[in-house]
């Protein structure tokens, strides 16, 4: 689905989208303000670069990071649900990974993990590893993937 | 100077940024955060796309809004001002703008409000009327505006 198209169809569905990225910084956000008419469908986002603005902006418990690292399947579920509860979108994902160059907290450079919460359902979290595509190529694949995440938590709230 | 090299000088000033964006919409954090290393720098980011947002996550006020507009200076260097209060960073932008097509709130398309805040000094706002270059024009030529009112912030802390 086109980045145009998922929008046309949260517009339709009246779904309000947000999101919390780390790794990506923003992108996926920019990504879907790219397209005209956005307005209607992308309500906020959070782009939790640090630690403390993970925890500060979408609730990530100290715990949660102590025990798995900021890369990881349960901060991303972490930042999905506390964008959903500190927004007003039915609909968000998140995206938090090792853009390079290198790896780091013993993790592979291009891992990735992301989070989707819709409300009322349970949340999704997944981890892909892109591999050392270098940063640019991660950053890029780690956005196209946090949008395909966006278009299939369309469908199950269809 | 180069995203890469205004970096590099917050590095070494001990400074932290963040940023607050609408029309924008994570454009300038992305462009940040392109950077290895940024994770130096870069405190956190508000895309704050809807007026809600706005007032929630950097406490812009709902008479200013009402009064002014959403583009407006006023809302600007109350966005810029809200962003360093709710976060660690010292120095922030924020942007406001008509990317198009076509104008809103009787104002021309092309037209993009920014401000400036840095702990400890007054805040710093302006409009630029880029014109009808399109949303994609706009959009960019707004992004790089804001990086280049970062650099000039750094250097009033210098």
């Amino acid at each position: 689905m086109t980045v145009a198209a998922l929008l046309d169809r949260a517009k339709a569905q009246g779904v309000m989208i947000a999101t919390a990225e780390s790794c990506t910084g923003g992108m996926v956000a920019a990504a879907l303000t790219d397209i005209p008419g956005s307005s209607a469908v992308v309500e906020r986002g959070f782009v939790t670069y640090t630690n403390t603005a993970k925890q500060q902006m979408v609730e990530v418990r100290a715990e949660t990071l102590a025990a798995h690292g900021a890369v990881s399947e349960q901060v991303a579920g972490e930042m999905a649900e506390g964008a959903l509860r500190n927004s007003d979108a039915q609909l968000t994902v998140s995206v938090t990974g090792i853009a390079g160059p290198g790896g780091s907290e013993f993790k592979p450079e291009g891992r990735v993990c992301f989070g989707l919460a819709v409300e009322g359902a349970p949340t999704r979290t997944e981890t892909v590893d892109f591999g050392a595509l270098g940063r640019e190529k991660v950053r890029q694949a780690a956005r196209d993937h946090a949008l395909e995440l966006l278009s299939q938590g369309l469908f199950t709230i269809a």
